[in-house]
């Protein structure tokens, strides 16, 4: 009779991965996972799958490496998977829920959007056990088959409470990532992190959004009365006066984080650093993560009779925004 | 002896008047008041005025008129003066303050910017008595000599606290602009109807100025959370509690004005409806008149202890919109 080790649970129970969504952070995934796992990656465009396909998926930067998942846009092609990584930008969740429904019932499902509320949108399509999640890590999307790895951070992950999710599977997620050449760690609660992500993400893309202003030293700027790091200010004490009337104590202060990603900014030429991902979009003319991001603290500050004057006016301002897009161009734009 | 009835004061006293600035504004009151005295035109280009000089100054739309105007960029040339009107944009009233310092010592002089703040400029150049004034009257440039004249609203003339101006000349003044086919009215306290439209304006400019939207239905619209009806709402909010604190009883409610806008817009096609001047200047990546609108309440609000988040907001973020052109074309923008 001989003896075996037992198998760490990483290894026994996540077998086959399905990211939806090759953006840059999907990608990212895809790619190191690959090393790992066995991958599926679900795209929206046909053609974007079979280029995966065809030419693979290349990381250079932080990571070099060339990956060759299995990628489809069909899900009648997916086989059963272990887990899901919902990496679609929050605009396209509600798609991806109705896209998964019925499919993997075993799997657990994973959500990896800037803001708050993913995990609420993917549980109306399923009975999935969900993790939550935040990534600090960043890339730049090259083609739809080469992912630029720019800042080689964690990811934060968690139980969602919602589900109820086993603590033991989020360790074996964060196993699995942290195995493939990416940070992970696991955390019994994620919502101190989630929120200090939330109400820096808030500030940060909300003004970046409104006065297309890459995020420069402007936004710790609170010399006079109509400095920029004012407003920034604002955003970030409204949302820490609704994550104190929620129970959450932040694990950063967003201010701080501001700060500090600002005197980054000063010194590092990284598209992450100077770009927030909303004025990606704005520039792009796409529809905005606003309603997970201020949008979200709007809605929890409404819930827990928080006042948020600035932060509610941020959130229409941006929907204001792009509205003006519809308006101007209505054939152009989808959201 | 023959009996002579008194020459009433308009007559008697405002021979020649000087429109400094030929925007729209000025250029709707030089050509009309060309009709019932001596006008004189100070430009900022020199070939705007000897387009003037050559081609006169033609008006369409609500009135049909060429007038031929003196006019001139060099204030050399300028004779002495019984009225000067200030028709230039509020960001160019420091360099007109200081081209008219030391002439005219006899003149009144008038303002009729948007805003708050414009006499207070003015005065620092020189001993004139002053006179406010707001106007609803709009029009189009369609170039240095040609003015499509829309709405021919009033202007309303008020002496400026701050100089003690005679009520008589203000008086005068109005029965000049009646006299030449305008519409004006005096009254002895213009503050109200001042803050009437400066807050009316700090909504309207600043939410189309941060969304790039004209002024239409959605400015009133209060359905949802989201609505941009609410942040006009805030800001209308808000400035009326500043009005409040400095003793101020509105002329009408700025609200209100905002729904009567938007309701005459979508019967009417008119730009002035339509288009609020502050997104004329953003989609131009001009200098807004931030400073004389949100800024003056927010300043007013400081002053007065009042707190004014969402516009305090708008004024950072307006002016953190303007940084953003200077930092992405350095050499293109000037304000």
């Amino acid at each position: 009779m001989s003896f075996q080790p037992p198998i760490p649970p990483a290894e026994r129970e996540i077998r086959r991965v399905c990211v939806v969504g090759a953006g840059a952070i999907g990608s990212l995934l895809a790619a190191h996972l690959s090393r790992v796992c066995e991958i599926w990656v679900l795209t929206r465009r046909a053609e974007h799958a079979e280029r995966l396909r065809r030419d693979g998926l290349t990381v250079s930067g932080k990571s070099e490496l060339v990956a060759s998942p299995q990628a489809t846009a069909d899900v009648a092609e997916l086989p059963e998977f272990d887990l899901g990584i919902i990496a679609v930008k929050a605009t396209e969740l509600e798609h991806a829920g109705r896209r998964l429904s019925g499919l993997a019932p075993q799997a657990t499902m994973m959500t990896i959007q800037n803001g708050l509320g993913a995990e609420e949108v993917i549980a109306r399509y399923g009975d999935w056990p969900l993790i939550s999640s935040v990534t600090f890590m960043s890339g730049t999307r090259r083609s739809d088959v080469h992912i630029e790895y720019e800042l080689d951070t964690a990811t934060w992950l968690g139980p969602w409470a919602g589900t109820g999710t086993d603590y033991g599977i989020v360790e074996a997620v964060a196993a699995l990532i942290n195995a493939s050449g990416l940070k992970a760690e696991a955390m019994a609660d994620l919502l101190p992190a989630q929120w200090s992500k939330l109400i820096f993400n808030s500030a940060i893309n909300s003004v970046s959004a409104l006065t297309e202003l890459p995020h420069v030293a402007l936004y710790a700027d609170e010399d006079e009365p109509s400095s920029l790091g004012l407003v920034v200010r604002a955003l970030v004490e409204e949302g820490k006066a609704v994550a104190a009337a929620a129970g959450i104590e932040l694990q950063d202060d967003p201010w701080e984080m501001n700060r500090l990603a600002v005197a980054r900014g000063e010194t590092l030429s990284s598209d992450y650093a100077h770009v927030p991902s909303m004025l990606t979009d704005v520039l792009a003319q796409r529809a905005t993560e606003v309603e997970f991001i201020a949008g979200a603290i709007h809605r929890e500050a409404t819930k827990h009779g928080v006042a948020v004057p600035v932060t509610a006016a941020a959130h229409q301002l941006i929907k204001g925004k792009q509205a003006s897009w519809r308006l101007r161009r209505p054939a152009e734009v989808s959201g």
